[in-house]
Order: structure tokens, then C-alpha cells, then sequence
């Protein structure tokens, strides 16, 4: 099924059982949303996902697990090169098919790529192993010949990654190039909306054949009764809205099976000013630069984007002004033209959610800033799916329940002021869990203070002083080498965070034996801790 | 409310909110399994546990955070040792409450208090630390200076143990120990039917003064609206069966918090007989007596106990004989009388439930052993909860469902032939994920092969050669140092294993910053790995 990019707009097949199937009817369509128009068709209607399913597991699998950890990091370092051979062809779809800018588009395509780089080569360490081990034979009685030893043993299911519409890119291969190291075949199903970039990257892995048969699979369309078919040795690793995690947490045959699963959900991510940070300083320019950058990038759809930004109260003035003022600049359009800043998102239902979701924050926040007269740049606001930049401010009511709550998905995020530094952690911590927070300031013991504050609901907290104001890598931008993941509200999940993501793919297990039968089970095994 | 063991049937108290309250009216008995004499009753009515978890949160976390690890590890060695000083008072309790041999309060008693002597020493090892590490400090991005670090933070909330009757003592100790080390407050909550001893217990360490206020919390009688409380930052960490574990996870306070949840649950645990083992060697002997030992012990009410025992078919009927030379010879009575080597189980109501699971498994396997004229010694099987041993051959049928499904909670067990190994390790599987497996064998080489195929679908496995046929710690002996746990139908829990179930009680955070601050919180963390 080799195609080019300029295809008019067709149905998407599915990569399942070592072969491209095709859904009967069109399902559902792809839009640019940027136009309006349909670019791509998807639909599973009648594939046998129970068959698919099957093959993953009992072809892909073995055949995956009969390589070394070395051998399938050597994988990920031939699928990562077949990607970037063409990566102009993946930044147009992203164009074309998501609204994406080309920086919007980077972080997808090559966040992509340096994630598949990042694990060859941390998983290259561990050679010829084909289990993982924690520690060394320990002795477990009088009897010093009776020893344990802490392994994990590949699952022996099948993955199946549910993705979200934002990165159909970089949320295919974060999850598929763990998966594909730890020796656990890949059933990846991307959003609908945004399939067409996931599907056609597949294709190209497929084209290449770098891959054993059965070893990475992509489900384009509904998922049907995929869940219906799993069992023990199968995992579930989902990105999206808390709504949906919680209808697979919730699955019946997941449930009966103790199927593991791991969630990505919704997060009202905070920024956190401190208190020693004055208006005038290089380190609120930073924090204004960011917050920005968090609010527009990808037009504001990261689920690790900034909502809520902490400030103190007497600073709340000062800090409205120098984001507006940077907010007032941005200009929102036709990615294709290289004067715009910010694109659409991603469809016109999406459009429509962010729009309800401003006026139900203005019934508890003050509009601080929004564009007069938005008019976006070579399009027409009829067809795209075009949101300004909204900026609140939580003045009277820094408590109000929506601020901490609501998550809308798009370039919108409130001014939130606060009374003292404990003031600021506990409104931090009213989101119920977040995925990331950021905290600036000058004072490294109060960064020090505030990391151990916030990171019990927080799955990452970014520390910024200002020897880092420019080099660090950002608020929302997760690294293949730094766990991601929060507790509560943004599902409980812990993804990537370097070789210590492997866990999620295989089981651990106590081995108690002499120590002959210990040492040739820790012969066969790699110590993935950090170095 | 000092009291002694020798006070007659009373209602038993919950300490709460740093008091003990008592709930009104009687509640429900708990019974003398060998006369069937009512020797407490358990009400928890109109006790306000919202309260108890806000102090436990607000007042017990705090205070126990203030604490190192190292502080911390202290204090669980001065609740060893109160403990230890009351060793006959447990011992009595059990009889009289559990139906306990000696051997079998044992297990309860002195493996709570070498549990907590283990981690009161190897938290010693975490020193002045109040948080934990992964690994060291690591560059991020091309400028040296910005960095990421793994850290565990504690959880700021109040860790729910709910309980089994099997290990009342354990089960109370195994979960405090780690979660108080953790600095995470505990309010347990036995099984109602044998909460006698994990009250009087939790009384001996509060008399004693040794925990700060809130640290250990215990609720006797119904949970009633516990769960209903919780929030981010609490966790629940529940040993029993696995329709109630599954009324857990779906609780909708627990999934709209998103609260964490461990699940130890059923297990339909199996050993398998290597196929090089001949009926007079050394290996044959220790795998009978391993069988007998464990089908016995505690009366077959342990989740970890051998169900299911895989044997090559042409040895089928050699192992039936070996198994049942020592079935005969047991002596099941009143547990005060010496001789007796098997007590009761713990109340009428389970007795019926293993005599149903008995009559249950006769329609698909057959009975290969139940004494005749099964008469306790000094009891009377009128009112004492007393079933038999009986062992069943799946002769016909290895693959009948009811033998791989079905978790008698008693001293029965099934013998199972295999073809060839392959088929053993599927039989293993048949389960649907277990806690513990053994293998006996003289072979390291199958031994280590077992271990890497069963690891998938276990969380510990045995591997017994002739080596440590004497000296291993037995199938069903869960170890502070090893993981407790497995997938699937066993609840997909991790406990214990070492510093590792510290993490349970920890958000697991990436830390990102500069040097500086990254270097400041890596002074205040230890690494929890195995050295």
C-alpha cells in the first residue's frame, strides 16, 4: 500500500494481522482544519479485531521476544532514520490534516524521532538480556544458598496504545518504542480525527520492513469491540480525556482479566511565579515568555499545556500586562502561511468545546485579554477552526471551582493570585493531580521547597532559575528520559522516564533458588536503573 | 483501654482520630471456630470516619513526615519489640479467635514482627532522607547546567488497609510498616470476623507511646462510608477476594479521585513437579512434603497455598500416593491439644463455602483423598467450623475448568497430569495470573527455564533443587524482602519487596532544573534500591 502525501482524500486501511485491511463504508472523515474541507476517510467497520488481536500476540510477540534488548533498540534506531527520510512529507500532513505550524508540527514529528533515538540508545545498554533485573541475588535464609532475586519478564500479550488527536505522531512512537524494546507487540489506534499521519508513518515502517511480522499494528477508525478480546499479558496504555480512561478502566472484560492499564488524562497544569520574582527582572520575562509559549503552542492543545498561572496578588497587574502584551503580537492563521503563529485546532467540534468552555469561565473569571475584531490571517472563520488567544483573571476569587477544574482545550489559561507561598501550593494542588508544573523564580532554596511541596500531585515539576531561563526545554515538553504521568485527575499514569518505562511491559516477579539456578536467571537479565 | 486478653466477650473499640470510640449497639460476633463461641463482637454504627481520615491526614501525615526514614525505621523496631514482649497474649488470641495451631499463629505473629525487624533495618539504610531517588542528577538538554532527577515524594494523605482474616497480625503489620516508613498514615481496617487480634495489638503500641498522634489508626466492624472520604493523596491497600477488591476499584469516589489501589485477591496457585524428578529421589520427598505442608497449614487459608499441583502423567499416580501417606497421618482437632496438627477454619460460614467448593470440584475431578469418618479431635463437628483434607486427581480432564478456576479456601488441592512442559507451563497460565508458583526439580536448566516461563503470569516463583530442599522458606512464605503480588486474577498488586513497596506510598516525580537545584533535593533523597 505505498502512497504519496497528495493522494486526494481516501479511506484509511488498517495495518492488522500482517496485512492492510480495509473497513467497509467511508466512517468517519478527516478535516483540515484550516479549511474546512475532508482530506481522508476512516473506518473499521467489519475487520476481525479478535483475529488481529490474536496475531499480535501469538506471531508478533514471539518473534519480537526472540531478539535481545540490543537487537530490538537496533529496531528503533532503523524505524527512527525511515521516519526522518521523509520527514517534509509528515510536517505537510501535520499541516494539512492537524492546523499545525511548522514548530507546532516539530514537536510531533520530531519529538517522534528523538524519542525512537533516545531509546536505541539507552536500550542498546542492556545487549544481549531478554529480562530485566532489579539488583543482584540476595540471600533469603540461614541458608545462604537460598537467594531471591527481583526480575521482570516481558508481558506475553499484545499492547494496544489508544492515542489522542494532538501528537498522532509523537503519541504512536513514545508508547510503541517502549513497547517494541521490552519485546510487547504494538496494536496502536489513534484518534480518528488525526489518523492519517500516524497511519501513513506505519506505512512507511511497514514499506521498509524493519519490523518481525506482527510486531506493530494500527488500528484507524473506531475500536469496535477491540477491548472485548484482551486478556492476561495484554496491557492498555491510553492518552486522552479522563471520560473515555475511565470507560476503559471500567471495560467488564478489562475488568475481569485485571488487564493493566495506564492513563494520560486531562490536567489544569500550573505555572507558579515566587514570590522573591519582581516585574522588572530577567526571570519574570522568562516566566512571561513561557506562559505564552504554553498557551499558543499547538494552539494551546498539550494536555501538559500551562491553564492556571499562580502569581502573587500583588504582582497580578504586572503579570496580565506582560503576557498581553506578548499575546496581543501572536498572529493566529493559515499554518501554511510563515507570518502565522498560531494555527486553528484541530476541528470545528473542538472549536466549539473551547468557545463553551471560555464562557463558562467568564461566569467565574474576568476576560483579562482576548483579541478585538479576531479576523484570522488567510482564512475565513466560517470554515477553520480558528480560537483566539484568552487570557482570565481570577481576581476576586482565586478559590472559584472552574479555574481549578475545567480544562479547556485550546490557547486559554487564567491569572490566578495568590497570598503566600503556601497559599500557592495548596491552589496548585486544587487541580486534584496534574501532569507537570513550573515554578520560577531566583531563589533556589524556595525551588527546592516548592519541588518537594508540589511533586505529590504532580508528576513533573520544571525548576526554573535564571541560569536555565533559556536552555531548559520547556513547560510542556515531555523528554523520552523524564517519567510522564500525574497522580489523581491526570489518571495515575507514569509513561516514558528512560529505561524505568520498560516496568509497565513486564511483569515483576520474586525468583527464589539456590544460588546456581539464580545466577543463570541473572546471566539472562539487564539491570535497566539509571546509570 | 488497657485490657487483657482474658476478658470475656466484649465490643471491641476502634482508635480514631487519636481516641477510642466505640460504636453503638453490639455489631457483629466473632467466633471461636473450634466451640463456636461468640468471643467479641465488632460495631463501627455512627462512628464519624470522615473525622478519623481527616486526622489521620491532617495531624498523623504531618507528624510523621517530620520524621526521617531513618527516624521512622526506629519506630518499627520499638513496635517489634512491644510486640514481641506479648508474644503469648497473640498467640491465645489466635487459637481462640482464629482456630490457630501454634505452627499457624506462628506464621501470623512472628512474621509480623520480622517483618517490621526487617524494615526498621533496611530503612535504617535511608538515614536522614525524606524523600527518595532514582538514579543521579542527568543533563537534559545541550547546556550541562539544565538536569532531571527522578525523586519519590510522600503521599500527603492516609493510607486505607483493608484486611483479610487469614493473617490478621500480618496483614495489619506487613501494609503498616512499609506505609509508616513511607511517612504515610494508616487507618486498618481487619477482616471484622478476626479483628480481635489486630486491635489488641494496635492497643499494645499505643499504650506504649511509641507512634506519634494520628500515625496508626484502626477500624473494627464496617467500613461503612470509608471509602466515601477519600481523595488525592490517599491510597487503599486491600488483601482478600476479588469480587470485593473489585467493588474497590469501582467505587466512584475511588475512580473519581482517581485514588491508588493494591489488590491482593485470589490465586489459584500452582506447583509443578519437573519432569526429571523419579518417585524415590530426594526432589520427589521434598515436593510431597511441600504439597502436604501447605495444603495443611493455616488449614489451606492462605492466598498464597498450592491448589493446583502439576505433575508429569506417568507420575500421577505416585504423587496421589506420596501426598496422601502424609494426608492421613494428619491429626485435625481442638488447636490447644498438642497433637493436633490442623485446626479449624475460621468460622461455620467458610466451612460451608469450602464444603460447597468440594461438592463444586467432585463434578469435574476425582476425589483421590478425604479421610473416613472424618471426627476432630476433642471438638465436636456440630459447631466447630472443621473440614478434612482432601486431595482430588484431575484425571480425566486437565483442562476442566472448575480445577484452574475455582479457589477452594481450604486444605484442598488437585493434582493435574501433564504431557510435556510446554503443557505444564500453560496449565500454570490456565489460572489467569497467581502469586506464587513453585518447580521442583533436579534440573537448573529447567529450573531456570520454569522461572522465565511462568515469571509472565506469576509475582514470585520457587524453584526448588535438592540443593535447598531443607532450607528454602516454603511455597507459601511471603517474605519483607520479595515481592507479594501478581497479575491478573491475583489483583495485580505489588507489596513488600524490600525498599521497593516504598514506592506504593510515593508520587514517583521527574525533577527538572539546574544544577544547583537539582544537586539541593538529591541531598534530601536516598536511594530506596537493593544494593
Amino acid at each position: 500500500m505505498a502512497t504519496t502525501v497528495e493522494t486526494g482524500a481516501r479511506v484509511l486501511e488498517s495495518y492488522l494481522g500482517g496485512k492492510w485491511q480495509a473497513g467497509t463504508g467511508q466512517g468517519a472523515p478527516l478535516m483540515n482544519p484550516t479549511t474546512g474541507e475532508t482530506v481522508a476517510w476512516a473506518s473499521s467497520r467489519d475487520i476481525d479485531l479478535k483475529a488481529a488481536l490474536e496475531y499480535s500476540r501469538n506471531v508478533g510477540g514471539p518473534e519480537l521476544r526472540s531478539l535481545t534488548y540490543g537487537q530490538r533498540a537496533e529496531l528503533l534506531g532503523r524505524i527512527a532514520d525511515a521516519l526522518a527520510a521523509r520527514r517534509d512529507d509528515w510536517f505537510l500532513i501535520a499541516r494539512r490534516n492537524s492546523g499545525n505550524t511548522k514548530a507546532d508540527a516539530a514537536i510531533d514529528v520530531d519529538g517522534s524521532i528523538g524519542t525512537l533515538k533516545y531509546f536505541a540508545k539507552v536500550g542498546a545498554r542492556l545487549g544481549d538480556a531478554r529480562m530485566l533485573r532489579d539488583g543482584a541475588p540476595m540471600r533469603l535464609a540461614r541458608d545462604q544458598n537460598f537467594q531471591g532475586l527481583h526480575v521482570g519478564v516481558p508481558l506475553g500479550g499484545v499492547a494496544v496504545h489508544i492515542n489522542a488527536f494532538n501528537f498522532p505522531a509523537w503519541g504512536l512512537w513514545e508508547k510503541a518504542a517502549v513497547s517494541l524494546l521490552a519485546g510487547v507487540p504494538v496494536l496502536s489506534k489513534p484518534a480518528a480525527s488525526t489518523a492519517w499521519l500516524a497511519q501513513e508513518m506505519v506505512n512507511a515502517v511497514v514499506e521498509a520492513g524493519i519490523l518481525p511480522p506482527g510486531a506493530l499494528s494500527i488500528l484507524c477508525g473506531s475500536p469496535n469491540d477491540l477491548l472485548d478480546h484482551l486478556q492476561l499479558g495484554d496491557v492498555v496504555a491510553f492518552t486522552g480525556s479522563a471520560d473515555t480512561g475511565e470507560g476503559i478502566r471500567r471495560h467488564p472484560n478489562i475488568r475481569r482479566h485485571n488487564v493493566r492499564v495506564n492513563i494520560e488524562a486531562d490536567s489544569l497544569n500550573a505555572v507558579l511565579l515566587g514570590p522573591d520574582v519582581k516585574p522588572d527582572s530577567q526571570e519574570f520575562g522568562f516566566f512571561a515568555r513561557e506562559v505564552v509559549r504554553e498557551m499558543t503552542s499547538k494552539t494551546g492543545q498539550k494536555c501538559t499545556a500551562i491553564r492556571r498561572i499562580l502569581v502573587p496578588q500583588d504582582k497580578q497587574q504586572a503579570a496580565i500586562d506582560a503576557i498581553t502584551a506578548q499575546l496581543k503580537v501572536q498572529v493566529v492563521g493559515d499554518p501554511a502561511n510563515p507570518m502565522t503563529n498560531m494555527g486553528p485546532v484541530v476541528n470545528m467540534a473542538q472549536r466549539k468545546l473551547v468557545e463553551e468552555g471560555v464562557g463558562k469561565l467568564r461566569t467565574q473569571a474576568d476576560l483579562a485579554y482576548a483579541p478585538e475584531n479576531f479576523a484570522p490571517l488567510d482564512a475565513d472563520l466560517a470554515h477553520g477552526a480558528f480560537v483566539p488567544p484568552t487570557l482570565f483573571s481570577a481576581h476576586g476569587n482565586p478559590e472559584a471551582d472552574l479555574v481549578h477544574e475545567l480544562e479547556v482545550f485550546g490557547p486559554v489559561a487564567t491569572v490566578v493570585p495568590y497570598r503566600d507561598k503556601q497559599h500557592a501550593f495548596a491552589l496548585a494542588r486544587r487541580a486534584g493531580g496534574s501532569l507537570a508544573a513550573s515554578v520560577f523564580s531566583g531563589d533556589t532554596a524556595f525551588l527546592a521547597e516548592a519541588g518537594a511541596a508540589l511533586g505529590a500531585s504532580h508528576g513533573r515539576v520544571l525548576l526554573v532559575d535564571p541560569a536555565i531561563g533559556d536552555s531548559h526545554t520547556g513547560h510542556g515538553i515531555v523528554l523520552p528520559s523524564c517519567m510522564h504521568g500525574g497522580p489523581g485527575r491526570a489518571g495515575g499514569g507514569e509513561e516514558l522516564g528512560g529505561l524505568h518505562g520498560l516496568w509497565f511491559y513486564h511483569q515483576r516477579v520474586a525468583m527464589q533458588g539456590s544460588g546456581t539456578t539464580l545466577a543463570s536467571l541473572a546471566a539472562q537479565a539487564a539491570d535497566p536503573s539509571p546509570q
